[in-house]
């Protein structure tokens, strides 16, 4: 597998290292927790990743107490059980469908953009592609305080939503484990990645 | 407005700043053109970003002619237009809905994978799911490359998509202006961001 280093880039070497070359979806951490300061060090840092008309859609429930990482194990895939259960942080992503009642605090400079947001189908479709664009954003961030962050999509969206959103107003996008990866994880290579050509083409 | 710089993150601060701190969403850019060599660099630097199942759905149409400029300009709403026309370079970013067919290659770990995403329903979600995490990196990789990103959803997806992708295989997610910042741009005040206790809550 070529490793590329992108001397075209402004961003320092050990900066792309950091963030994209050499991070790997671990599945085994350290036992070290993850810190209320490394969080919200986090959060300082990705809050200002663009957004549709500064949404910021995305919300992020840390699954802390035993109970709740219970909770969310039985809907997790059976691939993802372990994992989770080990892991010393779980980050449910979620995307609030009720963003738009914050637009004239967020976006005042459009009054009214609550209005745009009226119809629930278009809103819930806006706030998840925000909370996703906003999940790159955070895994990048993550990263940033130099922990691993090991996103998942294999779970039971609807029985999640149910159980820890029953009101509503939250919709998971994504569960993300988070912490100091194992000292020999991962175990197996790196996958595949297309090439630039794959990607790109113009018109 | 706040600006903090985050201490707990590993990260150097030149890098925090390039990425996140001080960018901010440009609506007007120099002339100067955005090279291939540029673009090779962001892909390669974001393209090791992970997405589910390895499927990397996203695909970046460069809309370099003036003729696929105008097509593009017909289909962004109004207040997209003259910045759209005015950009260096615009990019359409889209999903492949066929991501799958390359998942054997891709994601051999798991052999048949392709076969998880025979429904199209769920096959198009994952992939503008995906699509729009990679969104996140990309615009994080513009940054990179010390270029300024200018997304946008607001256009006529339907339009769009029907003029650039007849045979149904992409669907836009939006469109990025990528350029060298204008001097003074942009004109307005950074928008308000969510404090950590708006976004963060534990259970």
């Amino acid at each position: 597998m070529e490793h590329l280093n992108p001397a075209e880039l402004v961003l320092a070497k050990d900066a792309q290292d950091l963030l994209f070359l050499d991070p790997r979806t671990v599945t085994a951490f350290q036992d070290a927790p993850v810190s209320d300061a490394q969080l919200r060090a986090i959060h300082d840092l990705v809050k200002y990743g663009p957004t549709s008309m500064n949404q910021q859609p995305l919300r992020a429930v840390l699954v802390q107490s035993s109970t709740a990482r219970g909770r969310l194990v039985e809907h997790m895939l059976d691939s993802n059980k372990a994992k989770t259960l080990a892991a010393p942080l779980s980050v449910i992503i979620a995307a609030d469908l009720n963003f738009h009642l914050r637009l004239s605090e967020l976006f005042p400079v459009l009054p009214g953009a609550e209005e745009f947001f009226a119809d629930p189908e278009m809103r819930t479709a806006s706030a998840t592609m925000n909370a996703h664009i906003q999940l790159g954003y955070f895994i990048v961030g993550v990263r940033a305080a130099g922990l691993a962050a090991a996103p998942m999509t294999g779970f039971d969206h609807q029985a999640l939503n149910a159980d820890f959103f029953p009101d509503g107003e939250l919709q998971a996008v994504a569960v993300v484990n988070v912490g100091e990866p194992a000292q020999n994880s991962p175990g197996f290579a790196r996958l595949p990645r297309l090439q630039y050509e794959d990607v790109f083409t113009s018109v």
